[in-house]
């Protein structure tokens, strides 16, 4: 099992090599006579793109889309959806050099132990480059999600040790700096911290935070698949990501219970909660409120700096990665991780809910 | 889909309320030729049953533990394993006053929005109560690991804001606590911070942090059958759990690449890493180091003190709960986090190495 | 993986041995709300039972039914519904000289190929008891179908060559002869057919065939997953069936497109069609019409004949099977065929449309 | 769920309309290392292509393989393969006139009833051209298993009334008559019925038969997910098969158990049977023989005779249908029934035996 397929009744299976021909992916089980365009799919390809020499590598790929099935008149036919993006700008020249030597914080060591055999031109797929087909099946699960209203809205909250506090919050502003953070006057912070990070030839981590809003209650299941465990799956998933936090998320392990519980209420006729600590999610279901959730991403591991290691026939040596690396991968990974939450909820709605979409839509009034 | 089947090849099914005649599981795809017994089982069915007046719960269940199926002259078979915990102690005039008012924290809103129906007599499929199942199970898949080597060992790391640094860290100590705490001197102050807690009728939250050792390289899938996001799935699956951690986590976010990677060398013809920041996982597949995670818990939602709340007619109200119930899960969580950590490993494994245990046992060598 | 979890959404696990000390299922994913009693299991356990000393085994099992979770005041929570069946009549005795050699057209060869152990004290998972918890499970199955007005109903369509034509059928017979045929007189001549295969220490096989009525168009998948494909697994899925057929079944291959094709046309403003050679699957979804299926039933494998077989060293030898034997299987799995066509109905339902009752009520009014 | 995905272990996703730009297959799971080459794949191609002005349509497509991923210098890699098909010879303006009228014994009435929304260009997912990418997966499935020394052969048995006996049939004429029968002198009288059919503007129906050699004892499961029920799965899936039989099949319903249970003895020190009406399958578990399986077809739906029907508006109404279609499909589906044993084989390989090629050949050896 190479792992590749994602979801029960919304699932994905996506295939591609950073420096193949192509990456790709085929949606099986979106429900039908959902409206799409070319346009909605690349409008989420453009935000996973490098868009600012300042913080990202230099490849240019252009990530165009092909839909090959599943599209008819403009509309989701209720059959496969195989989405098509061709490599155009991969250059294999550049890791002549890691064909035989293993580079710390990748998968070269762990990919050659478990197949006896690998694509050393990159990453293959444990490159971020295998993201691309996370965010085209994203963008559908998406236009899915918005037919019902509910939103998914990622944003950076901190790279390296440069946060966005409650204070300086501005969701607004994520779309107007080049890192994705809810506040401009931080992401210039952000910015020196990233090029001086690449001034020493170093790279740096950081916090992706997603909000879900206008999901109803009682999506998630009882016991193994709650909506955290999912969403946990999910993002956990996403290459670099070593901490998932939902809610309150580390900090309720210092809480007190009389802190934590949020107390129901009753305001215009609806059932409110006083605080969301809980982030949304009671005994693994939504339970109505905003849903929160945070990743912690790795520093990217591709770095200038010598680096002890090993090559291929196991005897010690040393290493440069000068190949063309994001100095910082979380700019980018927002919209990733915003797939990858759209296509848990996608997934599990169906389950709970069917798959027509207009029996959907009368509950989601 | 209730969502109460865990993993792929090696599959568990449980079932079972609070306050219903019985709880259980059945086990699909256990290896043939696996020695067990009820001891082993019951040793680690001990470990979560509230063990101290102190800070535990005072309902008494033996959790007798009952072979139904699988076994045969002290071996599992490869059919199917079932196991049955009768409950004994519910005592349901305790939830009479439950039955018409949601409990903050608690999944008493969730399960009515989604079912339309609920248990009332307790937490139902949301108890604590159902993790008895889960260690059972776990208890099998611990069994089928020792035969390879593999060892799951979890432990508190805090309760509160009292935490078993570095410094204080003897493993050994982990069982000589009620709370197992790798640290006798620190395990004291837990205590008294869980009897303060008792005292304020609140309750408090708490760290379990888990090792895997003997995992040989090349466990896990690339992309999204990551082993970390099967770990984080699976914990994050525990009631109560808001923050999983792999390696260094959260603190992963504000590191640099150079502070972070894990430099392969050589050391006595072995493949060795300098550090072990990624906690033993690199694109998703083990390393052949120690696997290192941690489960973040909130503290227990019963709490005796009063709470604003709502009705199911959708009233405001207020509550005290006063039943029997634990001021920290934390220590009782142990087991059940090893266990989870334990069903994912052996179905990993099995995905990987196939079901026949002579044939695995010989790449375990 | 044993293979004893069914279904992708309305999903059941079963267990047990033929002389362990239970069988039983749990039933995952089942939608709330379904009015359920031990009174409706019962009447299907019964059907399954050896009801006539003519053609049945004399092993007595009560198949008591207990519910142990999953339903509260008489409804389906949603929960997983536990069902435990004790074995009360094993003979392990009856089984002593066979535990070293291995019965012709029985699994114990198979078994130990696979395993490398084997409960000898009878047929273990391959035994016909391991159907009762099918049965169990089929009848929670049913009370949800009949919920939509869906029905489900089998009978004997042959015994040998003993074959209820289309001028003796009448349905309404079905409940009022052993062998549950659609004839009286018809199965007159099969007991005596059966009578005379036990005179001589032998077995004879037959087919069942399997009505369902109410279903509407669009349930089952267009490729894979098709309804029909999906019913060949269940049914053949039941031991000792060698085939399985669909409308015209094998006659199809015979016919010319003129003869087969099923016209459309219009009768009191309803979509009808001139005749049901499809057998009601279309493209493999339901079209509205009666759906039509078939099993056919090996003889049942043991015989007190003298046979030719092989001991666990691998030796030449002889054996005569004198155990309590069924010398026909039909009767007895006309309600376990029932089961699993009602199983695969009612989890390709919820696939469409939800696991919420009173959304899919809605749909079937 | 659309439900395109198939496999647990080793799974295929597939895609593609008839009329669309592209059909394709991503296979996620095959083992690395396995040698693969374009030439291994358009053999197979090349078989399903219409090669025949005599028997087949007259639409031509090249069905060229383009190798997306997953494949490194000749060998497999471990990651998903895709595999793409472009449609270069599709001629939509033949379908106008099918766009408001649904075809008997086509999918048009259900694809409405369950979408909502058809391509109308063609017959969509239920078109035979899907069937391309399951070809080219079954390649990929059966390169692997020649790895281990297993053939999976199919061939026509019949087509209408004219059937291949035991006497006539040699294997090694398959690939010697346009129809792929096991006797060019009946294939000739096949040729002749197939030609009186096109004459009468009519299609006709028959049978494919599948033999399995060289896969030892113990691979399938023993309850739900028999070998057999896996393969009629498998099968049925299949547009146009009505019926599956294993073994003695149909036939066996009507045998007494001492006509029908084969004899172990042993030869040459090799467990042997005396007969082998199980077909080679035993408890769902292979035995060791060959394994020996039929598919029975129903004719092409689409014939030029007028036929009754209705239109999109559900109004009486008649059709002929003058495309480009198949008197009868059956020759060109043996390499379809050959490709889903061989996705059914290497899918159950794996469950049991692992994902390392190296780990299962020495099992094989």
């Amino acid at each position: 099992m190479s792992g590749s397929i994602f979801g029960k009744m919304f699932r994905i299976s996506t295939f591609g090599e950073s420096h193949g021909p192509a990456l790709g992916v085929i949606i099986d089980g979106c429900p039908s006579n959902i409206p799409i365009t070319l346009e909605d799919i690349m409008k989420n390809m453009d935000r996973r793109k490098p868009g600012n020499a300042q913080i990202g590598t230099t490849r240019k790929e252009a990530d165009e889309v092909e839909i090959l099935s599943g599209v008819f008149e403009g509309k989701t036919t209720g059959t496969p959806i195989a989405l098509l993006i061709r490599n155009t700008n991969q250059r294999s020249t550049d890791y002549g050099k890691i064909k035989d030597v293993y580079r710390p914080s990748h998968a070269d060591y762990t990919f050659d132990q478990k197949y006896g055999i690998r694509d050393y031109r990159g990453g293959g797929r444990s490159s971020g480059r295998e993201t691309a087909a996370r965010v085209a099946a994203g963008s559908v699960a998406k236009l899915f999600l918005e037919q019902l209203g509910i939103q998914v809205t990622a944003y950076t909250r901190s790279i390296g040790s440069v946060v966005v506090t409650d204070k300086d919050f501005a969701l607004d502003e994520v779309s107007q700096n080049p890192v994705s953070m809810p506040s401009n006057t931080v992401s210039t912070k952000a910015l020196e911290l990233i090029a001086k990070a690449r001034e020493n030839k170093d790279s740096i981590g950081g916090t992706v935070e997603c909000i879900i809003t206008g999901l109803k209650p009682g999506i998630g299941e009882t016991v193994f698949d709650k909506l955290d465990a999912l969403l946990a799956y999910a993002v956990m998933g996403i290459g670099g990501v070593k901490a998932f936090e939902v809610g309150e998320g580390i900090h309720a392990s210092t809480m007190y219970g009389s802190e934590y519980n949020d107390g129901f209420y009753m305001k215009d006729g609806k059932v409110t909660k006083s605080t969301n600590h809980s982030g949304g999610i009671l005994g693994g279901m939504s339970d109505g409120s905003d849903i929160l959730l945070k990743a912690h991403f790795k520093p990217t591991p591709s770095i200038a700096q010598t680096q002890q290691t090993i090559t291929k026939n196991l005897e010690d040596t040393t290493i440069e990665i000068t190949g063309r690396h994001d100095p910082v991968i979380v700019p980018r990974a927002v919209v990733v991780v915003e797939s990858m939450v759209a296509l848990t909820l996608a997934d599990l709605i169906l389950c709970d809910l069917g798959a027509n979409i207009e029996h959907i839509k009368k509950i989601y009034q």
